[in-house]
């Protein structure tokens, strides 16, 4: 079994020489997969895929051999934890969770998480994962950041204005920061739990924290993620990644939450990304996911594109911008990983 | 009648001194009216609406007598010039475009506008604004940016993703700049007869553009943005507005396209933005839209906030970052006018 430090995505998110580039991809275990699509008919809900550790570890697996990335990610949800705080959650097929938070009842009803009693199944899809690939790439374990599960706590599900959540937010303030709490609690039990059970990175999903103005994430977000990454155990050896959508404005805040690499969008330059904070943090990203339903030569163009900014240091985990379409070819998705591969040589 | 260059809103864009700072709000004449929502079942829908010059101008001035801000914007959708293109364009209620551009024959199709006999409605429309109001405010208009125009033309109506517009572009970038250039040449046409019938300053909606990296910005959209500004009447006199959701990372160029004030969305820091561009333009915004389903004193407390980060110096309209939300309760819309006006006085 490969020793974890020497992964090309371990080596890169600590910014240690690499011999080229490691690759994997948002969403990666996903229904632009027959083969995925095939386990979860199997499984007869994407609930059930969830709870399900022999089939969910098996399509975690799926893109490793399919596609040639570099990393297996747990196939799960951000939500399911939820569930182990008295959360009603259910898929139609969006999210839709009962009861949504209006007062301080609702916060108060919420309890604490025990992870080896309500996510058994993750540590469990964890282990599976570890056997079944021994050692031929790193396994990453993932949550939703606080903010990102308030907004559907307060919302009931998607939003498109989040209008809710911010009037929460505002109207509320000492009720959103005890909500915070909970949830901030909740993460670095769950992140922690996958780190003991074998997740070999993390990465904490805030993919709606961008709709927030830098001030209002400094107050509401800012000080949590902090503290759950500096609470999480393997420091220094579980690479902790952060991710939001429509980060531009953020990140300079983004990289001095703990993160030893931020997830980016591909609506940022990551040549000036790396500029302003490319000192302090690897960086991951940053492929416009559109760009998979583009020619073959577009793809390599602008994978190109991408290597050519970052340059040759360390410190670039390359990934789409955001989670991967159901409705890309796989032969594409093969196609970017083979160009990444192929274009990021150097001596190290 | 007040000359045009009496106006704060015009004076405030051009960055001479003033003596508050002036507001509007983007879909100010809207659905959060019931006067508004009176005048459209009148009206049968919301096309009638628009091409009814007498209801449209009514709906239009509500606002001003109604909330009491400081400009009128003509009652208008960015997408019905297109129809004089050779475009089949519904609200069912998003709106809907028969035929989507997919080829060489589709942008063939597509004619040049001619105002005056296609749009001759816009012109009758803000005849009567000016002629109804008597210059109690200036009158603004406004276009569709062509990239944003292309992607409902490509995605044929709304979309989330925009997968076909990114597909078209890169994969047919000869066609795509043929598409470009033609509703550039439209756009140009169609903010002229807006001037000349009456509007004292035009706001360019590129609400879409923000999807694109710098890059692809800089290749796809500026030049034609910039071509606009330089070709419109009234440099110096009318200004020019430009707009864009989700902007922070293309700022800096935005700036450089020949516009007199930069939109801006409630996510960037109005601080910082002016510290990057504000020497080279005015500003308008940036209050976030759900602040004004807060209560009244969140909502004060955040109007003074974007005041004082602007600072005293002239250079600044206020407005929200982006259009008004239909359930906003018309108080609250009052509140923050009321709080922009009362708090922004200065000698000048």
């Amino acid at each position: 079994m490969t020793s974890s430090d020497e992964y090309l995505l371990i080596k890169a998110a600590f910014k240690q020489p690499v011999e080229r580039t490691p690759v994997w991809v948002m969403r990666q275990a996903g229904r632009y997969l027959a083969e995925y699509r095939e386990v979860r008919d199997k499984a007869g809900s994407f609930l059930s895929l969830c709870y399900n550790p022999e089939l969910a570890a098996e399509v975690s697996v799926q893109p490793l051999d399919i596609i040639g990335v570099d990393a297996v990610i747990m196939f799960s949800d951000i939500l399911t934890p939820l569930v182990g705080m008295g959360v009603e959650l259910d898929f139609m097929p969006g999210p839709v969770l009962a009861n949504p938070i209006k007062n301080q009842r609702d916060i108060d009803h919420l309890h604490p998480l025990i992870p080896e009693k309500s996510t058994s199944y993750v540590g469990e899809i964890l282990r599976l994962i570890r056997q079944q690939i021994s050692g031929r790439a790193p396994v990453i374990g993932f949550a939703g950041a606080p903010f990102t599960l308030a907004c559907y706590m307060i919302e009931g599900g998607n939003s498109k204005l989040f209008s809710k959540t911010i009037k929460f937010f505002f109207n509320e303030q000492k009720l959103a920061h005890q909500l915070m709490e909970k949830l901030t609690t909740m993460t670095i039990e769950y992140l922690n739990y996958q780190i003991e059970n074998g997740a070999q990175m993390v990465q904490l999903f805030d993919t709606w924290a961008g709709i927030l103005s830098p001030d209002d994430y400094k107050s509401f977000v800012f000080p949590y993620v902090s503290r759950i990454f500096e609470s999480l155990n393997g420091t220094g050896v579980v690479p902790k990644v952060y991710y939001i959508n429509g980060s531009n404005h953020l990140l300079e805040i983004m990289s001095g939450t703990g993160a030893d690499v931020i997830g980016l969008d591909w609506k940022c330059d990551i040549q000036t990304v790396k500029q302003q904070i490319g000192h302090k943090v690897a960086l991951q990203g940053n492929l416009d996911p559109n760009v998979l339903f583009c020619n073959p030569e577009i793809i390599k163009e602008k994978v190109l594109e991408i290597l050519t900014k970052f340059g040759s240091e360390s410190g670039h985990i390359f990934n789409l911008g955001h989670g991967i379409d159901k409705n890309v070819n796989p032969e594409h998705l093969k196609e970017m990983v083979k160009a990444v591969k192929e274009n990021s040589k150097r001596d190290c």
